[in-house]
């Protein structure tokens, strides 16, 4: 997507230098634009874990990258093996991350060790390539949702779209999962307002999904993540549609803390709750999301402190609880499948269940 | 209750000076202990305005000092009115406001200008002294709940209690509602561990609550508002007590914006969901919540800017959303009452309902 008019990716190989992948530091967003070079496999973990890089495709692409800049240094069979581990493990629970390691070493390990560093980085390559395509994908899907909701609605009335942390461009290679829907239908001529969910404790709707959508000038209205129910109360949410860090193989949906409340509100309100995810994301192994998905505790320091822009319009950072008070972060929640009215992937929507994932995925039958 | 040994109320009439009232500047908790003197109506009206004092009970009480203090200037009718009617203005959602001002009112209207200031600080401190005893009984009754829902734990487990918002002695004027309970419980010697939500914008959780607990002693944990419905599916929660701002006669709630989602996830997970208060927060002219009770819409600023400490110790404030980035701020909203498992009044417990409420107050049948 563009920035100012010049387009991007949220990762992608130096034209110059290789061996040396580019990201946008987006602890920074939005006060700075801040372009990474990623050298080797210890700068691409920090990035992922310390959220310079987040959102579970993006976070996959990366992580492929990431292997592929390993394997510049040794790329004998144990060194993959090893390094392919110690990515996997930079976070629990999106599960791309793991099916883009997964992928790379299906097509790494048979090769000898010399063809290993050229292979990882066209196979990283076509990550995100087929990312961007299955973005959208599902942007073209979303968009007939949207086109639905607005048949019933009176002529001209805004379609009023409600979402959760960020699933935009900057969470995935480009487009995003479930902005994708979003951006093509404001493209299209339909008015659209997206509700933008601040998402504490790291605030990505505030900082990042709201930057997104400012920039490509879509209306949104920022908003505490205690006010969705009451909004959908008042009949001003049409939609809700968020992204996913894993569906298990019956339909459950784990995804940034405070999903399952939305998903709650919008059942109780009988307004429409979807969920955007490239197939990748969908964990086939699994079947209980609330049981089996592990859910990563973050630092508390990320809900005792925050960060922002000071009077100054210098970054800073605020204390925001007494001294000393304790704090739990767990970073993700699950919604089960129940709640769900339907998942959106590259190959069309279906039902959040085992039977509508595999009518759609019947290879995984 | 104590800071640091020292008793305090949440309003008192100064020693020396009568026409003197002196309330804590909520606003600047709890990175200092500002004591405010109000001296007349627009004191009175601004410090309620702009949250210097805040909870239901409290305002009341405030607004009651604050028609005393108008009363010093011109006692009249014509005045008594007008000052009435601007102090009941100064927020919209509380009915304990409005109900203060009546109870003023009818106790001065009969009477001749000359004698209604005297009875109008002897009204107004009665009704601080009664939502003290009011608060008290609240605790007691809502101590047997927590009684049985200890007996129900194995020995010696901890009995987790989520709360939102702050409805503890600083939101009243001693004691608390949903806090009070929780105060003797930890005082009796149960083992009591406090979940205290954030509450976005203004974050009276993260920084009330958890200082008043903190202060006494009372073990607690700060979360994200988002991280209630993931806590409450992993059986991390027993009970959700909360204030309220306006009960209606069917037992429909107004609290902090976000109790509702609270509510629907305690439902979905068959925690027990109770709601404290004193029968002055019921509106009795009321019977559907969601559609009749005023919501407040307060300033975007405070979800575009936050306020805490700096990393000199300093009170500052920060900007958390893009330059420009649009915002909206409803203050409150309506939980049903299908999803309240009880309401903890001063006369006890009842279900929330008419027939619930009518059995426990039946001279308002």
């Amino acid at each position: 997507m563009k920035i100012d008019g010049t387009p991007y990716r949220s990762v992608w190989r130096d034209e110059n230098s290789p061996h040396i992948i580019h990201i946008f530091d987006q602890t920074k967003f939005p006060w700075a634009l801040d372009i990474l070079n990623l050298e080797n496999r210890d700068q691409v973990a920090h990035a992922i874990r310390t959220m310079q890089v987040r959102g579970a495709p993006l976070i996959g692409a990366v992580a492929a990258y990431g292997l592929a800049l390993a394997l510049t240094r040794d790329a004998s069979t144990e060194a993959l093996e090893r390094d392919a581990a110690l990515l996997a493990e930079t976070r629990p629970t999106a599960i791309n991350l793991r099916w883009a390691i997964e992928r790379m070493l299906d097509r790494l390990r048979p090769l000898p060790a010399a063809a290993r560093t050229a292979a990882a980085f066209e196979e990283a390559a076509a990550i995100c390539d087929e990312d961007v395509a299955v973005n959208e994908a599902i942007g073209q899907h979303g968009l007939e949702l949207i086109r639905a909701i607005q048949s019933k609605k009176p002529e001209g009335q805004t379609i009023n779209i409600l979402t959760h942390c960020n699933a935009g461009w900057i969470a995935t290679v480009d487009w995003g999962t479930a902005l994708a829907p979003i951006y093509m239908a404001h493209d299209s001529g339909f008015k659209v307002h997206v509700w933008v969910d601040e998402t504490r404790p790291r605030n990505q709707g505030a900082l990042l999904t709201a930057w997104e959508l400012g920039r490509h000038g879509v209306p949104h209205t920022v908003i505490a993540d205690n006010a969705g129910g009451h909004l959908m109360q008042r009949k001003d949410v049409d939609l809700v549609i968020v992204g996913c860090d894993r569906v298990t193989r019956n339909g459950d949906v784990a995804n940034k803390i405070g999903t399952y409340l939305k998903a709650l509100a919008a059942h109780d309100n009988a307004v429409p709750f979807w969920v955007a995810l490239p197939s990748s994301t969908i964990d086939w192994s699994l079947h209980d999301g609330v049981k089996d998905i592990p859910i990563e505790e973050r630092n508390p320091i990320e809900v005792t402190h925050i960060h922002g822009r000071d009077e100054n319009g210098q970054p800073a950072t605020l204390q925001i609880t007494p001294d000393g008070t304790p704090a739990a972060n767990p970073a993700f929640d699950v919604t089960p499948a129940r709640l769900v009215t339907g998942l959106l992937t590259e190959r069309g929507p279906c039902d959040a269940s085992q039977t509508g994932l595999e009518r759609l995925f019947p290879e995984r039958a």
